[in-house]
């Protein structure tokens, strides 16, 4: 009998075939033309669990999207439980006119495979899937009771999951939390997530007259909610990166002299990183480092404006009503509702009598820590360094996985976020794509994860 | 026999319905999808003419849509020669939710006619089609020989009748061109347009990094151009209305007092001025009444941005390019070519070297301005009193049309801007409309004047 790193090493093509279909069906969460392919897919990752030889496999309806649950507990009850976490959701795939292979036709070139979804977060949850699927269709046990929590709404807030945990903390139970929906810093240097920003998304709309006006007409004499935008988005935060709103800093927790060091460390390659992003140059808060400003410092981004004419040729028009989504991301100790508090104040305060603002909000996280020195942590490091042959490093990374927070908050769960993403896989872009390899040592990762957290806790 | 007054009157149904059918047809000269609709269009305008009784109609090809060329020459050398100008293409009809009535389907509710072009400018150029019908039908001649040119690219540039004068001076010789494309200041007050500003319409696009970012992964360390886009639009104009392009006013023709005593005189009601926008309030440059905002003064406006991820839910990315129209309105004695060269130097100092930003014009005319004491302005106080049983008032208008400078520099010509339309026609937004009676006193006004004017050149 196969041992199940034998196991995964022999089954690759089918894993491969199996997240292919996966991504296949385009579970964009946030379009709700895409609600019945969300559902599909919510099916279809529910039946590979089924045959992965998981147990309690159970669709839970929600409000919005359902989650899907699986869990394994024959390890007996002095061994630990780990609650694997992942998203069965993607992002939406505009612009469409930039991908080069259709983002649900999923394609590999070279090494990678192109589709929406691929790292982020399909191929990663898929991981942990063949991972235990390797170990039950040989040991027909695992070494340690696992529980799978897989939600549909992480691309689009992430209200079901967020509801669901506090009310079934029995059930979701566990010692430590996995999830792999982070990136590594490089292809060949293993890297563990200990820090994360938290996120508060708001939606901004500016009225100015209670209809379009021509521009000739009422040029100079109304004043053009476009332009006071402008005036606003410049407000928000200046050309170095500081965030002009009042109080924003007032929570920061300012970075220890130890952990500036740990992140100097890093071997990220600026010029690397510089060129797979295509912009001109790097940027941001000159008192900070790169690393610095990408993972341990609060930032604010405009994600999208549309107002006024956007068709072809010109257009003389003072728009009624103007739109404008944008986020900020957090650190420890921020919190999202206080940040949002402190935006809409602030923007009240700057916006001219001469237009109104209204500002909604579309979720929000803090920001999360996990201590390094736990032994799932200790298990993680070790089962990195065999699988790729290099000890991991620890790094901050500037995304957000709210569920995080709420493990944390209201199951006392500290979460090892075993990522096996790449910082050029494109996630929320077109083109996006996963490194094979790491597909398949991250199963041999999560293989030994489960080994070796068993051993460090028995 | 009746008089043309007369016969006019007796014909307002007839005249009603043709206009109806000529509002019909969607001549949307900005947008490629209307082009066979735009031609169709002159088609329907060429034959109008001609049953009107004009002669040598014709309906000139050029390198965008055509040109619709009549006229009626039988007056006698020594009697003057009127140019008769109008546009027969409309504006784009988005955001076309907005419309109560389809802007194709001509509706008449209460005494107004809605449609897209009722007021800008088919219904007005239809004015002048008529008075001449009235004329030619009832005596068989003109007091004044007449010469229409009717373009299809006012909405989109102008282009092709830019390129036309210059070539055609003695095909559109004439004494004086007459214009009705301009509005009366309220309804019981005609009007004369004696200024009009210009013109510099530009797209500036702005590219950071060469693909959409994750915010999560990016944001902090990498430019936005959406927000970079915010602090370029606040450097260009003050939140009290002045632009800040370096040498912007250095070409500005100071107001007389004189003049600025004939606005102050002009009967603008704020208030109802102010309730038609639907604006919290007016605004402008503090030390510039409305009137000398609206119509005397520069002015920039932003008339639309598209950015990012604008779709249903939230998307955190950093987009790759953004894309902005914007326009200056400009008075005597700026050069548009000048500004736009202003506008772009201006631009690339203070853009910062994260991004690069592309400007292309679309676009420009100069400000205008037409002696107030010459006879056709006579004829025309004199056509507008008896018409509307009110003496005109002049005024300076905030809108461009570019024809009238292009007249005043190859043909010599100046133009009497004889407008009927109102404030409140919403043209260039949804629900435009035409005032009725103006339509039917129009038509007696441009028969008055034709009269008047062959009078007091005799």
């Amino acid at each position: 009998m196969p041992s199940p790193l034998e196991y995964a090493q022999q089954h690759r093509a089918d894993h491969l075939a199996e997240l292919k279909d996966f991504l296949s069906i385009p579970s964009v969460s946030t379009q709700p033309a895409h609600a019945a392919d969300t559902m599909q897919t919510a099916v279809w990752l529910a039946e590979s669990l089924k045959a992965a030889m998981l147990e309690n496999v159970a669709i839970i309806p929600t409000n919005g999207h359902p989650l899907v649950y699986a869990d394994w507990l024959h390890a007996g009850p002095n061994t630990p439980t780990v609650l694997i976490y992942g998203h069965y959701d993607v992002q939406p795939v505009e612009p469409l006119e930039e991908w080069h292979t259709p983002p649900f036709e999923p394609t590999v070139q070279n090494d990678f495979l192109y589709a929406r979804g691929a790292s982020d977060d399909k191929g990663q949850v898929f991981i942990h899937v063949k991972a235990v699927e390797a170990y039950l269709k040989t040991h027909g046990r695992l070494p340690v009771n696992v529980k799978f929590i897989i939600e549909g709404e992480e691309e689009s807030g992430g209200a079901s999951l967020r509801a669901f945990i506090p009310e079934n903390k029995e059930m979701l139970a566990a010692d430590v939390a996995l999830v792999s929906d982070t990136s590594m810093i490089s292809r060949d240097q293993p890297s563990i997530v200990y820090g994360l920003r938290g996120m508060c998304y708001l939606l901004m709309d500016i009225t100015g007259p209670a209809r379009d006006l021509h521009s000739g007409s009422f040029g100079g004499g109304i004043d053009n909610p476009l332009n006071v935008l402008g005036h606003i988005v410049a407000r928000l935060k200046d050309e170095n990166g500081h965030i002009l709103i009042p109080g924003f800093y007032d929570k920061v927790r300012p970075l220890s002299q130890e952990e500036r060091e740990v992140l100097s460390r890093l071997p990220l390659d600026e010029a690397a990183w510089l060129a797979e992003t295509g912009a001109p140059e790097a940027w941001g808060e000159p008192e900070y480092t790169l690393v610095e400003r990408l993972g341990a410092r609060p930032t604010l981004d405009v994600h999208g404006i549309i107002g006024g004419y956007t068709g072809p040729g010109a257009k003389t028009v003072l728009p009624s009503t103007v739109h404008c989504k944008l986020s900020m991301r957090l650190v420890p100790d921020q919190d999202p509702q206080e940040i949002a508090q402190l935006f809409q104040e602030y923007v009240q305060s700057i916006v001219p009598p001469t237009v109104t603002v209204t500002i909604n909000g579309r979720g929000g996280a803090p920001a999360t820590i996990t201590d390094r020195t736990i032994p799932a942590m200790r298990a993680a490091v070790t089962a990195y360094e065999a699988s790729f042959g290099k000890k991991p490093v620890f790094m901050r990374e500037g995304g957000s996985i709210p569920v995080v927070g709420q493990f944390q908050e209201f199951l006392a769960l500290e979460t090892v976020l075993m990522g096996f993403g790449l910082p050029d896989d494109r996630i929320h872009a077109p083109n996006e794509r996963f490194y094979l390899p790491n597909f398949y040592r991250g199963i041999e990762t999560s293989i030994r994860f489960l080994t070796g957290f068993a051993q460090l806790e028995s």
